[in-house]
């Protein structure tokens, strides 16, 4: 099973839901046959979905990141595991077996500088035709905004966190 | 395992994503050994992400609807099925077995008149302490915004539809 053609989705803004909104789309494509590539960039593997999602057929989860940086300041590390992550997602979609590929986070990788938006905007251009790749992360470079055919922005209108309510173990990560 | 204090969610906004940042929830929730009950208003199992979701121990899905509603007028089985859904989501969350529960596109049955939003206030109410409660849908009464903890606005900014685009198997629906 293949789409006839692939878009580019983007999924930003400063409310809470685009990673999660990520991981539903892949639940919902490898439902209907399709392969999904989950590359999180800024993110270790011990978020609570790797669970679930490394158990299903169809959907491969690769992590690049030390799972610290988004708070904090990056260091020479966090610039080899993006750039490295990158190339290897290149390399991966150019195997031509994935239907959807997710960049989790890579707004916000864009945006700390950690790697050139080019390198991105070119991944997009050369995609196949029929491949679907979504970008998530608050902080998506303009760029990006009109590269995409879908353009969602997860707006925060009202959040526990600011009731002192720290990130929940299964809920938040 | 079990949340200490559960809330209440609401996924709301005219943008895509709010159905699938349900279904990412409810597969993190999983992956840290909550228990999650799925209910779609308005839907059939029609829908690629139950092929998985189904699937998935910790995760029981339930549907309440003809899946024809959403863009139609509303029909004395579409009042029935919406009441009979509630009605049954109550009792499940009464045998206190849940820490996740997600009333999908509730929002919508709502605006629709099919059901009466005192209905679900008091479900929210009358909820376990521990229970986190998903709301979706578009078009939510500011009634559901005041109650809950954390509201996310999907806000369309760009979207393919329209280009003339339809619905896309696997990635839609």
């Amino acid at each position: 099973m293949m789409l006839s053609r692939g878009f580019v989705q983007l999924y930003t803004g400063n409310g809470k839901g685009k990673t999660t909104a990520a991981i539903g789309l892949s639940i919902r494509a490898a439902g209907a046959g399709f392969k999904v590539l989950f590359a999180q960039f800024l993110k270790t593997a011990k978020y609570n979905e790797h669970n679930i999602l490394a158990q299903i057929k169809n959907i491969d989860m690769k992590t690049f990141g030390r799972g610290c940086l988004i708070r904090g300041k990056p260091e020479n590390i966090d610039y080899k595991l993006v750039l490295e992550g990158v190339k290897e997602v290149k390399k991966l979609i150019n195997t031509t077996q994935y239907d959807l590929v997710i960049l989790d986070e890579i707004n916000v990788a864009v945006y700390y500088g950690l790697i050139e938006k080019d390198e991105i905007l070119n991944l997009i251009k050369e995609k196949p035709l029929s491949l679907e790749i979504v970008l998530t992360g608050r902080y998506a470079p303009k760029e990006f905004i009109e590269v995409a055919d879908l353009v969602t922005e997860f707006k925060e209108i009202k959040h526990y966190f600011h009731q002192g309510i720290l990130a929940r173990e299964g809920i938040e990560k």
